[in-house]
């Protein structure tokens, strides 16, 4: 049984670690940045070296191509994204772009022959860290995003996506021809920390993600009465922060509720004029809900919404904004039974679970079979210095993702 | 029995509203600016036209004597403050200098003479919104303020009040000679906005302060753990938003609980990390508890501090940083007296209440009798453009301090 080499994993996560532009400080690689060149290069080379045709698309996704049997045949595409938050870890993202390399490798080593062609992908901008986008490499794979927009999103320099591309060597207005054509790939499988504390706290080596949950995003706007605190008495007041205070109680006893793995969260919140003599008139307040079941998401954000409007009869104001709803989108549960077949071969504990957070996987699985693997995040912490996963853990996800591309693949040894 | 006039009322408040530094955007007169400058003009040449002798203290406080007929007679304080926060109203402050202005003119138009000498007073910086302090010409004048607090107290830009002072044409090393001698004082007389809803909400003409309400400042800051918010299970957070939400909500209940006008508030608030799929690992707040009774405080944040520790055994983490502890202040007994009498010869409605807001009379308290008088603000409305007292309103208001002023000064005519 072909089997991935930690001490290779940790060189690579480690070497690619070091291109950040905070240093110190976590890891910063923004798109199209020194950083991001130099760990494009730096994940060129290892391709080149595993025998790769190396090809970066007109959006900067770097691809290493290893042909297969089959002239015409469909390809799998493996691997993850590069780019990270301000002040990361050096493990999102990357853990799943090295086994790429890894897997990569050892056939190569192996001489495997296959009879899909692989493509070993490592895309960019998934996180949106400096255009607010995200998801933004699968994106454009998947054909949604138009030249018009790489206008439209700008950095907070106010440079364009565009402009940034131009300034790093690709051309905008070709970005159409990094478009998949419908029907080339026959699968996208990728690898992935956690970013929760799940398969810590249950002891647990791998997570099978069966769908990644669905997002519904809002901004709530509490408008009351700011008022003079000292002079105001309890009964004459209309306070935006009591109420505010009440729907954060409300929406996290709501996702409670519901079940079946459902969050509610109150992310952000300001509260204004904001003095300490000053009676709360406004309050601005984001909420997230996430399930893997529409009807779950709605059942809470439907709940939130009567809530406030009962609370509106106390004397405030309430305005709610939709900002993001993203359906749940289901992963292949072919590829979620060849990596459980493989983890079983390999002794490897492994549950099926659900994906809190949006990863490329999502968007590709528009386009084609998509598969997602979870390796376990130390306190289940990530988007920061501390994220950590030992790379014997990371090693074990190779080698579920070796054993299930090689049967998907069709390899002979 | 002598009367004030509500024209001349609003010429003066008029004229000193027009001295702010942001016109169109509400009343910014802060200290040792060219709107102090301005508004110290005006008022002392009203001073000069009614017979006063005008002097400014070493602090920047303006005073015009009349003498009495006594001479080393105790003199009576008459006035307020006459800077504003920023974006205020033109009430807050002058309506009680305009009050000292009116009764002066009064008594010269009509040879009014008393036993004991009157200083009508314009004090400075009492809202703190310059240098932070506050109460700070009162402050002068009991001797609480030494020269090393004037190197202490800096604005936004850094300037210190000595520096600001001297730029002004005052001297800060002759701060010492503002402070009153002990005893040389009959009575310290305000008259004041409300800055309330009271006397408007029960259609009440003036308003007896009886005493000036204790405060209780603390910073609470609440320590969880920031998570992802999609990946993060509801059973496993340490969400400090949801331990703050309860806080907020409880110091309301135990404040309406305290009764007797106790109020609890939670002005300021801010969250950490703040993102929208972030769940909150950090809040810090602020808590104001106001009442007439120090033991009525102390039932609200003794109660308080309770809860917090019961909060603590959900894994939050909570530190508490008391701020400001300022006792309850009563009023003179005599001069709430006065008022009242005077209030009903002119069939004025009146009530006895407290002052949820501190001022200059609480700190004059401590060297002298003190009164405070009360006018109605609209809507309870103050510290905005909003800001609101009818001309007409306030001279009722002039008229029951000139009938106590005449009575406490033993004036002849």
């Amino acid at each position: 049984m072909l089997e991935a080499k930690t001490e290779r994993i940790k060189q690579d996560l480690e070497a690619m670690g070091k291109f950040t532009a905070t240093p110190g400080a976590g890891m910063t690689r923004f798109s199209f940045t020194e950083e991001h060149r130099l760990t494009r290069d730096y994940i060129a080379a290892r391709m080149k070296e595993a025998g790769l045709a190396v090809h970066e698309d007109s959006a900067g996704n770097l691809f290493g191509r290893r042909e297969g049997a089959e002239a015409g045949a469909k390809a799998i595409m493996i691997g993850s994204h590069f780019d990270s938050v301000k002040s990361g870890g050096i493990f999102d993202g990357p853990a799943g772009v090295v086994m790429g390399l890894e897997v990569a490798r050892i056939l190569h080593e192996e001489g495997v022959k296959t009879r899909y062609p692989l493509e070993f992908a490592a895309l960019i901008e998934e996180e949106g860290a400096r255009f607010g986008g995200g998801l933004h490499g699968s994106r454009v794979m998947t054909g949604t995003v138009s030249r018009e927009m790489l206008d439209d999103f700008k950095d907070r320099d106010g440079t364009t996506m565009a402009e940034a591309m131009s300034n790093f060597g690709l051309n905008p207005d070709d970005i159409a021809s990094s478009v998949r054509p419908e029907g080339s790939l026959k699968a996208f499988i990728e690898m992935h920390i956690e970013q929760g504390p799940i398969l810590e706290n249950e002891g647990i080596e791998l997570g099978l993600v069966k769908t990644i949950v669905g997002i519904s995003q809002k901004e709530i706007e509490i408008l009351g009465r700011a008022d003079h605190a000292g002079t105001t008495p309890m009964e004459m007041r209309c306070n935006a922060l009591t109420a505010a205070a009440k729907a954060v109680l409300f929406l996290d006893e709501a996702a409670k509720k519901a079940g079946g793995g459902t969050v509610g969260t109150v992310g952000r919140m300001e509260v204004y004029p904001g003095g300490t003599n000053i009676v709360p008139g406004r309050v601005f307040f984001t909420i997230d809900v996430r399930a893997a079941e529409m009807a779950r998401i709605k059942q809470v954000t439907d709940a939130f919404e009567t809530f406030l409007k009962e609370l509106e009869k106390s004397g405030v104001e309430i305005k709610v904004t939709d900002r993001i709803t993203v359906p749940p989108v289901d992963m292949s549960p072919e590829i979620l039974d060849l990596f459980a077949a493989e983890a079983k071969k390999r002794g490897y504990s492994a549950k099926v679970m659900q994906s809190g957070a949006g990863h490329d996987a999502m968007i590709m699985a528009s386009a084609t079979a998509a598969g997602l693997l979870f390796v376990p995040s130390r306190g289940g912490r990530s988007h920061c210095p501390e994220e950590w996963t030992d790379y014997e853990e990371i090693k074990k996800g190779v080698d579920v993702v070796l054993g299930a591309v090689m049967a998907l693949a069709e390899a002979t040894i």
